[in-house]
């Protein structure tokens, strides 16, 4: 048998395979098979095992570049030790960028390392330093120029002369850096695949979102509110500080089995239905609920919106009432019972009269998807770019894979959020073939143990590189217990947990900051009168609002760079198994946010957190003390040492956000914090 | 952008891509790179993450090969939970064998389980039955012949009559076992990469080694021994049971630099030199050192020790003294200095004048390459199948995978032992390129936390499924400081735990049974008067010699096939830290050997070692008993409930080893126990 037919791929013209080992590279989603995801500017941590055989130094890179582009950038990786090497790297645009791992041995440096060795313990080197003026010489060459003739100097100085003089030209550090510049990478070996990375634009890492039913926005109660209305309500909005508005489905509402308040199963004449009851005689995915407004209606609120800083979020939910224009014009589109009849939707033995389930696997998919992705850019080109989609996990995931893809291809600015309340395997891999964001289980972590172990996972395993939680803290088909039982301290809670522990959160309202806990029956998570099935009318100046904690918690969001990321999340001990206590803190630790929240939303807590002050930059001397600043009350606090004390009043707040402040300058009487 | 061009690889035909997902497949080394390894007869488990969108249920299936066959092997996956599913299969022969996974949308079993939903919620199932009865049809067309006869008539019947005699007929047990013969694979998907299994024969597994110097194998003081002389000593050998003898290296010695007792520079004209200083005039690595005898010699005892059921083990290690013929012959093999001549070893500032490591990037390497495969497959003509390699962490892993895969393409019977004392990730790659089993760390793990960490390591995580251990407890370089000062309790402790925590172990002796633990000097690992450099003498028939507890070991290894395993290892607490308490246990339950050791060569040690009763299906009621019997002490013990005692005295035996033995009958007056 040939050697060639044998030996390893990665070659050397002639020569014998590369000796170099490249392994385990981290990030790798499924041996390559999906990208990881970044936004605009944020890092990537490369990491690889790199050994060869035997005790030769080895030099390696990591190699990025905008995929389609021919020409690599590298960052110098570094030893971490057992064999592991990282670098880092930013990506500096949105789109699709690509990544690998090269390394090869180093000859020079192996060369220096045992000259030196040898010339530490008197050997004679005269051999060795010609061997070295040949490595050099050769670097000359790859070089050329300047740097070409400066290292061809350096070849004589290795050459020629007394041998004391000739070491100290060898291990001249200038020749070192020299020699790296122009690296002899003959049988080097580059990892065997190029990883990808999704790179899109910032609020699809990081924003606050506010759901709300464009029908409930009229000021005038019992009357269907319309997009001129929501236009009114976008300043209240925006003083709440969000900056995505998120609309249920505005399209045309089926009359067929359409639902009566509270989901009864037959509705009144004015009864409005569910606006997930998609498709009427007045049309279907593109078309526009007629009570709502207009093209023109829809396209001025957009516009209005973006003045304020708020992004209009559109909900897509792939499904259709018996009246939607899809059932007659491709009922192809759709299963059938064996009389022909067209099979509405079903979870044996509940059915839902009402909905039509798109078959996916219909003979005329083809025909079906490109429709489907027609959907998503009529709204596109209308000024869209935020899509919440509805239940995902219900429709096959080579059908995300593939619009998604095509979406991003028109505009890489479109960001999919998934909806997908469901086994975390399917969750991940929705996450994994492109949407954006995902809904998380969040709604029900609610005690110490539950938190930590739930945003341990999604924040520090292999899933944070690809799966962004989007934290809502109620939504109209979830009323969690905590909320429906805990009161307004409870609403505190879970709001100040979402804003902070996810640089991605939402809320549900006017219900949320108006403390609605009222579910239709014990036991049940559903709202009772919910919006889904009436039109609604609040009173958003009802003075117990949460409006202003909510305005201040998305003040403190925005102040604080920290709370835009997810990764840099970190769990501190308490000694009282009611508060939780954790941090979000920057790389060069400028900005320390640490957030205390007392989980019982009924009694005062008080306990211990400690703080790993040597990691933080924190003084560890005793008696040095550092001011923490809670952001929501406005107190400040001289903390020392690593163990400190907290008060934690849900009458007040449940929680105190602090800016951890250094201190910039001491004078006899006063201390003044940065 | 036509949807072909994105959608998902798995196809069907005209039909949409497969909804199906299969993920996270173990075992899969390096996404597919390396294979697992085997022994004929052993069981493969084949787990993987299997799930679609939505509610439809799934059937899946492993399948595997011989490699190069065209025929599937299918094992039917079960569901574990958490979308996981497995399946296991036993590998029936030597050499390459693959597998992969298939799944697919169960169609049948998901409208079987939605009728009876409906069945039991009171519904009218007219429409359902029509559907199962065209399930059913096509099943019958897939069938054919004298099944497909029988699905057309359950077709009939559920197509026609009373409604619950229809019912009762789509429900029966028969019709579900006949449709899960013959599934409806449309839309299946299988996993992207079909991987690999090395399967070899049983003692790659399992075995216990003897390592000794033929040298030193003459009964006469002084005189070089002789491949005769280790003749005459194999019933030595085979009365301790051992299945393999290992030889270090046998060809003619250099004579330029070569190495006297303990290691000195300059040997005097007698001294016979290091067996690793390969090569003289008389020739090298096909060759044999004149004094150890002929190559009919070698054939002799090569055929004696099989009749014993002994198996010869040569030692292979490719480096040359100055003396070798390739030194003339090819001197382009060897590196050279810039004046030409030839590199000797070094590992600065040492100089090892008496060997010349070869270059594996030769000009020639091709040329090289093959001389060295030759080099086994010379001796693997002469009947040798086994080889442990000496410093393979000093040759390019490629040059390995192919020399191993062309040595087993020639004799797939061949066992490479890989002598790596070195970086875990290093030892790593070298066991996924192809050896066979590898040396560890076990000499250096004392204490009962070190080993408990090891040995976890080494059998219950991924390296378990490419690396297998061969456990030495001492070797012509390493004297443990364990056994330098542990005196002979401190050698039992190390062969029980040698013997018990690996299926392969090894000895070098006679230091070994004759408990020589004087190094060369205090803070040395070195033998005092190493046989690396002189010729020794032993008194094998020493009465301290530990010779008849070894071959109870060995006794004991072979009547118990739970030893013959790694992967099925379990620490088990004991609540003194001196005493390690371990099993092995059968899958069917039916051999669990238990182990208590006392760590401590020096002081009795006694303690409460607790088992997990239920799950070794032991009597977990209180008051029943079971009884353990040590096959060293040969005493019998009735244990009750789960935590027992144990008490370990040194000058007695340091380790009991237990079999469990079941109650099979109980008298009045006595037990029996099987």
């Amino acid at each position: 048998m040939a050697i060639a037919s044998r030996a390893e791929p990665s070659r050397r013209g002639e020569g014998s395979p590369s000796r170099v080992v490249i392994e385990g590279v981290r990030p790798e989603i499924d041996a390559g098979r999906f990208p990881i995801k970044r936004t605009v500017g944020e890092e990537v941590m490369v990491s690889a095992d790199i050994f060869a055989e035997g005790h030769d130094m080895l030099a390696s890179v990591v190699k990025h570049r905008a995929a389609g582009s021919d020409r690599w950038s590298e960052v110098a990786m570094l030893a971490e030790g057992n064999d592991r090497w990282s670098a880092t790297f930013r990506v500096p645009a949105i789109g699709r960028h690509e990544y690998t791992v090269e390394a090869w041995i180093d000859r020079f440096g192996t060369w220096l390392r045992d000259l030196s060795k040898k010339v530490d313990a008197g050997q004679d080197v005269a051999s060795e330093l010609l061997e070295g003026a040949e490595l050099v010489r050769h670097a000359a060459d790859r070089a050329g120029g300047p740097e070409g003739d400066w290292l061809r100097r350096r070849t004589e100085m290795l050459r020629e002369g007394d041998q004391a003089a000739r070491v100290a030209a060898a291990r001249d550090p200038q020749l070192a850096a020299a020699m790296a510049h122009y690296p002899d990478r003959d049988g080097s070996r580059t990892y065997e695949r190029v990883l990808g990375i999704l790179v899109e634009r910032e609020r699809a890492r990081y924003g606050a979102w506010y759901e709300m039913f464009p029908r409930s926005a009229s000021t005038e109660p019992g009357k269907h509110g319309s997009f001129r209305d929501v236009e009114a309500l976008l300043p209240y909005v925006a003083s709440m500080g969000f900056d995505v508005l998120y609309l249920p489905p505005i399209h045309p509402i089926g009359k067929s089995f359409r639902k009566g308040p509270n989901n009864t199963l037959h509705a009144g004449p004015n009864d409005p239905g569910s606006p997930w009851g998609i498709g009427s005689e007045e049309g279907g995915h593109k078309a526009i609920h007629p009570q709502l407004g207009t093209f023109d209606d829809f396209e001025r609120l957009i516009g209005a919106a973006g003045k304020l800083g708020i992004e209009i979020a559109m909900d897509i939910a792939f499904q259709a009432s018996p009246d939607h224009p899809y059932v007659r014009e491709h009922p192809e589109w759709f299963r059938h019972r064996p009389d022909g009849t067209i099979k509405y939707a079903e979870n044996p033995p509940k059915k839902y009269q009402d909905i039509y389930p798109i078959d996916f696997e219909s003979s005329d998919w083809r025909g079906l998807w490109n429709e489907l992705r027609d959907v998503f850019l009529f709204w596109v080109d209308r000024g869209i770019k935020i899509f919440r989609v509805d239940n995902p996990h219900t429709k096959p995931f080579p059908f995300w894979d593939w619009v998604i893809a095509e979406v991003q291809a028109r505009d890489p600015e479109v960001i999919f959020l998934s909806e997908a309340f469901t086994r975390p395997k399917v969750m991940r891999r929705l996450a994994k073939g492109g949407y954006t964001q995902s809904y998380s289980y969040f709604t029900w972590r609610n005690t110490k143990q539950e938190l930590i172990e739930y945003f341990t996972e999604l924040t520090q395993t292999e899933s944070a590189e690809y799966m962004r939680p989007n934290l809502f803290a109620n939504t109209p088909d979830i009323l969690p217990e905590y909320l429906q039982y805990g009161g307004r301290a409870a609403f505190q809670v879970r709001a100040v947990l979402a804003a902070t522990l996810g640089a991605t959160y939402g809320i549900y309202g006017p219900p949320f900051e108006l403390c609605v806990g009222q579910a239709v029956r014990h036991g049940s998570e559903e709202y009772r009168d919910s919006e889904k099935y009436q039109v609604s009318h609040w009173n958003r100046d009802d003075p117990a609002s949460l409006r202003e904690y909510i305005a201040r918690l998305n003040a403190i969001r925005r102040e604080n760079p920290a709370l835009h990321h997810d990764r840099n999340l970190r769990f501190f001990p308490s000694d009282n198994d009611q508060i939780l206590f954790y941090g979000k803190i920057t790389p060069d630790l400028s900005n320390i946010v640490l957030v205390a929240v007392n989980l019982d939303p009924h009694h005062v807590q008080s306990g211990w957190v400690r703080l790993p002050l040597a990691e933080l930059g924190l003084p560890t001397e005793h008696g040095e003390s550092f001011q923490v600043h809670d952001l929501i009350g406005d107190a400040r606090y001289l903390w020392h040492g690593e163990s400190n004390f907290v008060l934690l009043d849900p009458a007040a707040s449940p929680a105190q956000v602090f800016r951890v402040r250094r201190k910039i300058k001491s004078e006899r009487d006063f201390d003044y914090y940065s």
